[in-house]
């Protein structure tokens, strides 16, 4: 019996429920080491059931042992129920994070008296936030070709090449190195569009003098990497290296405090204090950083509202940031993995 | 005002709504023009909310006209709750397949018994169905852009070539070509990888003598497109041919029945018979096609069970296809246009 999967049935046993319907796909991965889309898992002690349709059921039958197979025709709240009845299901819980409401209102219907449909979240993320060796490595991975097509872009940008092409040799470049596929649409923000945190990658021509902000991450046996770095073309103005350098101090000062232990929150707190002490906390808003592994965004969020404390083998970006409206932006973002000793920054390669 | 909206608000006083929650984001950038993500948007005639994190604030404000805005810092459902009270809304739809559980409960708990919460479907999707002259400028580029990648691959590929090693050079060809980014992860697959119909593009090399499926789609100005064409390397044998073709003739048989006020399930019907006919009924598990347009997948299915009739204007992808387990899949995947006169193939450029 598969480790991972017993846990969670200790888990369901401590809720009181008897089944789960799984429907988050890096969930699903995560326990049956088969990298699930467009799917549901419905587990019990009693069976373990894998839902999908005609695109991934030939897929996933030769991927998996020791699971029954149903195939979804339009049908899913029907199989559901059918399958959850066969096992003689009372009490199913659902991932209430990653169904949407018109699903649930079918499946919970289609249920009718004979189970209750029980919301819960964080079964199985809990789990993934801690990383197995073999998950390290796969992490490692995707780690190193991210900054190998980092160095990549630092020789290859220029004045003139659009953004939208730096992002295309990139996803050439990784590739080649063996990655499977980015881990999501790099962001590549030239001058003022690196103002804007989360900017969508255009047609805009790189100019001369400007910083390039460049987010990518990349995947490997399902496993994701997340880094940015900030190239500077031509002349660093001084207000361009003030900024950089008070980002980049924020984030020592962030990592410094990682251990076993500590709250998260207060990771987060000491790169934000650090940027308000230089004058600049109006203009970092978003999180510090986040869990990665099977998903980009996962378990621990490493934010203001975090509740918990670190914990080794946790792995997450450390991302701090000032935008200036209009200006300019710069993020520095690394991977750390928690160890007994602290911090372990697993992207430190690639010299800034 | 939008014209768009004020479709949207004609349909709210129908259903006797004050208000409507978005959360998908194609539907958002559809009443807004702006391409929006991971945001939501607060509509009433007595007012128009845009609601954000810090990571899309700025760029949201540069871009929108007449909205006002939010910030969300991890109080979603507060945020709502509070716009939902000074626009005085008594009665709010939300998007139930684009609402997890988890934040309808928690907005219906801000909200209170201020007001109602109603799950709704379909007030956005419906307009969405017809192209404008202006969307459909989009997606032909996005097809053109993409039937040059396709003859760039049939050029391209060659056995030893890793299926990964294709798709980057697809996603680096196509964002030269003017593409802002492919439309999702681009499907290779060689031999018997393309008897699965969604197979994960992987590390292994192509063989000689072997089919190669690919299905690719990209993204300009938001609008995707979405085609699949299988190359032979070396010798075709007997049976991909006899497959193949059985598969176009399929796709011909679809094509040729469209026309506006025609039963969509019809023209599923039509392909799925002729493939019936030839033998193959059992190996083409999947629905037809399925509109597209700000997403990938959007309304109409072309599936068995798909109610209504087509429109002028509506744009959907025709994709018979046959897999034969362990041997290999034939999918042949274009887009058509819904005219007064019956299919225009909007994809129909390249010899398949």
């Amino acid at each position: 019996m598969n480790l991972r999967i017993k846990k969670v049935y200790a888990k369901l046993k401590e809720e009181g429920l008897d089944g789960l319907l799984l429907s988050s796909p890096a969930n699903i991965s995560y326990l049956t080491g088969y990298l699930s889309r467009d799917s549901y898992l419905l587990i019990s002690p009693r069976g373990k059931v894998y839902i999908t349709d005609a695109r991934y059921l030939q897929e996933a039958k030769q991927s998996l042992k020791g699971y029954s197979f149903r195939e979804t025709k339009g049908n899913l709240s029907e199989v559901i129920a059918d399958a959850s009845g066969k096992l003689k299901l009372e009490r199913i819980g659902f991932e209430e994070r990653d169904l949407v409401f018109a699903d649930y209102k079918k499946i919970k219907s289609a249920l009718g008296r004979t189970a209750d449909f029980i919301p819960v979240y964080g079964l199985v993320e809990e789990l993934r936030q801690i990383k197995s060796p073999q998950e390290l490595a796969c992490i490692r991975k995707a780690v190193q070709i991210t900054l190998k097509a980092l160095e990549f872009a630092a020789d290859f940008i220029s004045p003139g090449k659009k953004e939208t092409e730096v992002a295309g040799e990139l996803e050439r470049f990784i590739r080649y190195c063996g990655g499977r596929s980015s881990a999501f649409d790099i962001i590549v923000a030239s001058g003022p569009n690196s103002s804007f945190p989360h900017h969508l990658t255009s047609q805009r021509r790189i100019g001369n003098n400007e910083p390039v902000l460049i987010d990518i991450g990349v995947e490997c046996s399902g496993y994701k990497s997340d880094l940015t770095r900030v190239f500077f073309l031509g002349k660093i103005n001084l207000l361009n290296r003030k900024i950089y350098d008070i980002v980049l101090g924020a984030q020592e000062a962030a990592i410094k405090r990682i251990k076993p232990g500590i709250f998260i929150n207060k990771i987060d707190t000491a790169a934000r204090q650090y940027i308000s002490r230089k004058g600049y906390g109006g203009f970092f808003g978003h999180a510090l950083g986040h869990g990665i592994g099977l998903a980009v965004h996962e378990a621990p969020g490493i934010s203001p509202r975090a509740a918990g404390k670190l914990k080794a083998g946790m792995v997450f970006t450390v991302e701090p940031a000032i935008y200036l409206p209009g200006k300019f932006g710069i993020r520095i973002e690394d991977m750390v993995l928690v160890t007994q000793k602290g911090a372990r920054v697993i992207s430190g390669a690639l010299h800034k």
